[in-house]
């Protein structure tokens, strides 16, 4: 399935009355299973964990920020220290996104032309330009295993005309992509754009299954859509992608959000929603989310949840939790992303036993009781 | 040597020269050696570390911070979780401060009586009172180890007479903390005041020596008066304490100040130092401290410290670690602190074994060619 020897995925197990499946994917740096939940490592940390502490909670892969990390230490840098897996000490596969998407949420005074897009760093208002070639030397300096092609992220709301174009230059740009693959081990994985026009969607996955890419991405969605849009998108998409390559929706998301993805044939995703919510003291469990600051929990004696392995779990009442989150502690983001992070590999080991077992519509709807598609706020 | 019958004091080795010695002291919740390092757990956490983290770098106990836990969560609460053992959960000796520096450093409004002081709460601008009664009960509430009695921290400078009414007070309120002490094998140190008016120190010293207390501390030390002053008034002091009882210097120090301590007969050490340093990117060394924000870290391969066996060298570069500071990463908090408290207990270790070795001196006079008294910015 590839074309360079190394990468590969392979589809192991197909749920009935859904498109849910399970699968396998082979790196350079081992293999991971899917349906996948990759914590967003985006400054070569996930922050507030030690690596290990990621492995522990059942993450088999991680994914960086090209953006990030090209303003901050720099690629160069992170090359001569031995590439992200020596630097950041993770030894498991890494995924890097292609630094489009910050480009469009994050940099100030864009300009883009076919050739790719200047901008200013968010930082420091210095003058930088990415383009296909930029952003596969970026990434094949970092070292990842599986690169993502150079797109443009489209607006929402977004006039069809302008779609279009976007659409054509996003085509244009991740052709060239190809041409600047090493094709050393390392995957490379097209990203569909379309907004949610059903036919660009339709057009740009042919065009894009039409080149050798290892896999394929959905981007440019969950950016301010209706998720019924987003699922419709996902839907006429996933059925387009031939078993044979790995599927991931980009930036997704909420455990429901996943699982709905999952039904629509997906595989892989990756969101800070974990992380995020550690930082701000909202736990996820079975049950929903909990806001750990809440006066309720000054002195429950209980942990986050009850059977988590998590290291917030295993030791710490939720009153201590509250405590710290209450009294800004950072050890409140490393114990409650740890148990976060937990949850969501737990989440994704259920989905994948109940695909395997059959189970996976009942188990599905079993989460819908407590999680709805929206973010927790 | 304690009136209670489980804390316990033994001296095991005297060096030659200076009045350096080894100890050990026993606790209900465990020994621990002397000269010791204790780590400040100010809001029952070590910044940015866990439990389990902070024995790895070999500390034995911890402190905790009697003001700030009690206005948050509260000692009630505290007490409701199993007390701070429990709540936090560290298994070895906890000391817990009076309360008394931190309502003179960060409460307003202090009105200060012969009974107690009251003042306001830093965080809420609430009423709140400490007295010898109020501070014996949040500490054993806490579940506190090592309780210290409720003093008064003089401020510097301070004409005499002031100086001296201080002084009475502060004795007034120790010896009714006595009264208080639930004798149920949890030690209580008396803390010896005076500034640096030599004869009041003396008089404070006798005094206190003539009250049952466990062990005796300095305080109102090193808070803006000349090095050499402290350095005499802990002399004095030293000499004046039995070599049955632990000795507590508060608040110190940098690695030569806690040596120039232990030289003058000084056991017991706590400072903010190590994880401040950890916040602000400084790695404390053997050789001296270094800012990892420096641009000459930028692609340094090496670990902080070759021979360290903390998280941060152990698996990471100066390079990584500088990335994490300068990009406000919380990992860098973790690991730095995690370095500079695995130096600390190292060095106390080294100076415990030069005690016994008969070479303290040499020890001492080695770190002062890196390290000089004053903390580095």
């Amino acid at each position: 399935m590839s074309p360079n020897g190394v990468f590969s995925f392979q589809e192991l197990h197909r749920a009935p009355e859904t498109l849910a499946r399970c699968g396998k994917v082979t790196t350079k740096h081992g293999s991971f299973s899917t349906p996948a939940f990759m914590p967003v490592g985006t400054q070569a940390t996930v922050k507030g964990l030690l690596p290990e502490q990621v492995a522990d909670t059942g993450a088999e892969i991680i994914l960086a920020n090209t953006y990030h990390l090209h303003l901050r230490p720099g690629e160069a840098t992170v090359k001569e220290l031995g590439g992200l897996h020596t630097f950041m000490n993770w030894q498991g596969p890494i995924l890097t996104d292609s630094g489009g998407f910050q480009v469009w949420s994050l940099s100030d005074l864009r300009s883009i032309d076919d050739g790719g897009v200047s901008f200013k760093s968010h930082l420091d208002g210095s003058n930088l330009r990415l383009d296909p070639k930029i952003a596969m030397q970026i990434q094949t300096d970092l070292g990842s295993d599986i690169i993502m092609s150079f797109d443009e992220c489209m607006d929402y709301p977004i006039e069809r005309k302008a779609a279009e174009e976007s659409l054509q230059r996003t085509h244009a740009w991740e052709e060239k992509t190809l041409a600047y693959h090493p094709r050393d081990g390392r995957a490379l994985f097209a990203i569909i754009q379309g907004g949610v026009f059903e036919e660009l969607r339709k057009q740009s996955a042919e065009f894009l299954l039409g080149l050798p890419f290892d896999g394929y991405a959905m981007g440019g969605l969950f950016i301010g859509e209706i998720r019924d849009d987003s699922m419709a998108m996902l839907e006429l998409v996933g059925q387009m992608i031939p078993p044979g390559f790995p599927r991931y929706v980009m930036g997704v998301g909420t455990p429901l959000e996943i699982l709905d993805c999952v039904a629509r044939g997906w595989d892989m995703f990756d969101c800070v929603l974990p992380t995020r919510n550690g930082r701000h003291g909202t736990a996820m469990t079975m049950s929903g989310p909990i806001n750990l600051k809440n006066a309720r929990f000054k002195a429950d004696q209980a942990p986050i949840e009850e059977g988590c392995s998590c290291l917030a779990c295993a030791s710490y009442s939720r009153a201590y939790l509250r405590h710290l989150v209450v009294a800004k502690e950072v050890l409140a983001l490393t114990l409650i992303s740890h148990h976060n992070l937990s949850f969501m590999q737990r989440l994704m080991k259920q989905c994948r036993d109940a695909i395997q077992g059959g189970t996976f519509l009942q188990f599905r709807n079993s989460m819908a009781e407590f999680w709805t598609r929206k973010p927790s706020k």
